[in-house]
């Protein structure tokens, strides 16, 4: 008897595809407060049990796609130049959410937020604190000056975030 | 500034009191992503229909229950030291948002909000122009340098929300 193989690609990767796929649809079509665990799990073809086995509810669900984008293994900026680099950095995060459905999807994921730090938070801080290294802005100016701006524009005032946004925010931190 | 007397009339501002306790009561009881219409009519012993008509749905009126606390005809600080008044203005903010409850309906509400600036936005916003009068801080740095962290923080890391944090804001923007 051999041993069980676990599978962590193939079907649990094709499934987890088809939950963002199924939520993405139902956002737009429905906006972020109507989406429902049972009918993500209907519109991707997977049991509700293992949906909410691993999510809980639909806002955590929300919280959890709404980052999955912002691939925490893609390149950060490392021109060498403070300003420039957070300067690319928050304009990544800025173009994200200038998009409706990043935003909507923002909005109904954080009604389950405040409980624990969400894995988005947590990934966009690790990044910035790569970024400046021990030279720069420490965590708290970054969250304080960057990323709460910029997400709470995100929440409740998404028509202006615009391109200027991201230098305004790092020219108060790092001046030119 | 004496703050006018507003008369809402007997039987409403009745009513609207009791759909705010009912509000507060189920937020503290289910979270606020639990708290339907039908629930709240039911708690505040009101017609439903009368909730949806004023309040469309469950996310709005949480939005709009949010903010009576930090009543818009209070009266502001005004000691003359711009930085002084800034800070007791922030404050009071950061206050009301290290409350749990009204935390919880914050992020509750988040999930309405973006069609259209929420009242409490724009109620905070004309405070802190009023206490900056022309010599302050813009528009645009109250809410990137102090509304936005500080509703960040209670969205997403409500156990940041320490005393020193108004003072830190309001130092980055009004230097001591």
């Amino acid at each position: 008897m051999s041993a069980p193989v676990r599978r962590t690609g193939g079907r649990s990767a094709a499934v987890l595809s088809a939950i963002r796929y199924a939520v993405e649809d139902l956002v737009r079509e429905r906006g972020a407060e109507k989406v429902t665990i049972p009918l993500v799990a209907e519109r991707a073809g997977v049991n509700p049990t293992s949906v909410y086995r691993r999510w809980g509810d639909a806002a955590t669900l929300l919280n959890d796609i709404a980052t999955y984008r912002l691939d925490p293994d893609r390149e950060l900026p490392h021109s060498g130049d403070l300003r420039a680099d957070l300067i690319a950095w928050a304009s990544e995060i800025v173009e994200h959410y200038r998009k409706p459905l990043n935003a909507a999807i923002l909005r109904g994921g954080s009604a389950s937020a405040g409980e624990q730090e969400t894995e988005c938070l947590r990934n966009r801080r690790a990044e910035a604190l790569v970024i400046v290294g021990d030279a720069g802005p420490a965590a708290d100016e970054i969250i304080d000056g960057i990323i709460g701006p910029i997400v709470y524009r995100a929440i409740f005032l998404p028509w202006t975030l615009d391109e200027d946004l991201a230098v305004r925010l790092v020219d108060r931190l790092v001046p030119a």
